[in-house]
């Protein structure tokens, strides 16, 4: 028998996340949200089964996965916690934890649901379910933080069936671990942008602009909405990470005239290349 | 009449230059080099009509394009300067221009050729006549940097033929602007690498890295000689640009709690947009 999830927010994540379940045959995919024709485009993109702007529908799910922005996941837990049916286990992919998982222990008092807090380390600098795609979680790792362990193995078996894989962290390993791996590597790629935006001589510079300034900065195009609300949720960590990444550059700065600079290079290159299969 | 360009060093700039000359009928190419396999492979790629791995045979060019790596450019002029026809026009496509503009004006004391720096903002992170592409200069900027006026135009035309766009401008500019907009994010790349590398929890931290540091990080495979040279040459411009990033580094992280930072992320997004073609 179809497990029932009910996907809240059904935009490059959720619509990506309900493309796969529905391949899998093992899910049926419920879409909730506010705006019927985001949730009708979601069903032509076969991301969902069934559609709904009425918060009580929730209840035909056995599992709930919240993929709204940053910034909605616990005000959405919230109006919808009251229609739960007792025994329902719910997620996130949220990409901080620390400050999700506080208020969800806090409603789990009123409440009766199981909560495992989710992160897949999977997407891209564009939104909306138009870009949705099935095959997005491939290979991916999704970080779980069990609030409940019961509730474990059900939302590591739906990571599971869209091709991920699932890593245990603590949401403080969590947060301090995206800060380092992917908030600082953003808030680098703005700065970068505006080092170049904020100078006098920046129409000479645009036009010397070329294929490493376009890598290193794409994920400044990221939507600056949901990049706002994660920086900001994260600002401690990612102050943390910018410190030691600040020593790191003045130390790499310090072998510039060195003889030693090739081999650091070198072995950079070599510790970077089978993390992305030599892309 | 064609001109006879001669290029010494066809790799992936002089071997794309090579093809995108012939293509334009207007120029026939003489590789000169030390190796005659590359020379063999540059010629079945279509990058030279004839090889030479006999220094004087350079009489024949017109033209000389310097396109070693970037520490041979001036040890490479110094053993073909004897062989210059008088009057030979002589360019290069080295990444930092005031060392070797230093070098060749005290040459240009012992032999009689003209002297225009080159510089095209174009590249990859690959190497090789292998990877060669005739189309790699088209809509690129080539930075020009005339110790002889006089032989301006033949180097403007030739960087035309192959679809760059020329910009004039002194060594010292290039040399800052290249330290900021291409020299730092290499750096910074490395140093983001370098980051997680060093951490005793890079196992876990190997598993959550996404797009995103994939991105930032992609030139840091860029190959280690040629850019621990560049790098090296061009170290007090990169320090001053260094400076600077971290300090708007800091300022747009004191941002990071403050309601400004949407607006500021918006306003970052709008500059990159068109630099790209929105890419």
């Amino acid at each position: 028998m179809k497990t029932t999830v009910a996907i809240i927010g059904v935009g490059l994540i959720g619509g990506s996340l309900g493309q796969a379940l529905r391949r899998s045959r093992r899910y049926r995919v419920l879409g909730i949200g506010r705006h019927r024709e985001t949730l009708r485009l979601a069903k032509r993109r076969g991301a969902v089964d069934r559609i709904s702007t009425h918060w009580p529908d929730v209840q035909a799910a056995d599992m709930v996965v919240l993929s709204t922005p940053v910034n909605h996941i616990v005000p959405t837990l919230k109006k919808l916690s009251p229609f739960f049916r007792p025994g329902t286990i719910v997620t996130d992919v949220g990409s901080v934890k620390s400050p999700i998982l506080a208020e969800v222990t806090r409603l789990k008092n009123l409440h009766s649901f199981f909560f495992v807090g989710g992160h897949p380390l999977a997407g891209s600098h564009q939104t909306g379910v138009a870009a949705a795609n099935p095959d997005l979680f491939k290979g991916a790792t999704c970080v779980l933080v069990p609030l409940d362990k019961a509730a474990l193995k059900p939302v590591q078996a739906l990571w599971k069936a869209v091709g991920a894989r699932t890593l245990i962290l603590s949401a403080a390993a969590h947060d301090r671990a995206v800060a380092l791996i992917s908030h600082l590597p953003h808030l680098v790629a703005y700065a970068l942008v505006q080092l170049v935006a904020c100078r006098r001589d920046r129409k000479t510079l645009s036009l010397l602009l070329a294929g490493s300034f376009r890598d290193v900065t794409r994920v400044a195009s990221s939507d600056p909405d949901q990049w706002s609300q994660i920086l900001r949720l994260n600002a401690s960590n990612i102050h943390s990470a910018s410190q030691e990444f600040q020593s790191t550059l003045d130390a790499l700065e310090k072998k510039l005239s060195h003889s030693a600079l090739r081999s650091t290079l070198q072995r950079l290159q070599a510790f970077r290349r089978p993390l992305f299969n030599g892309v």
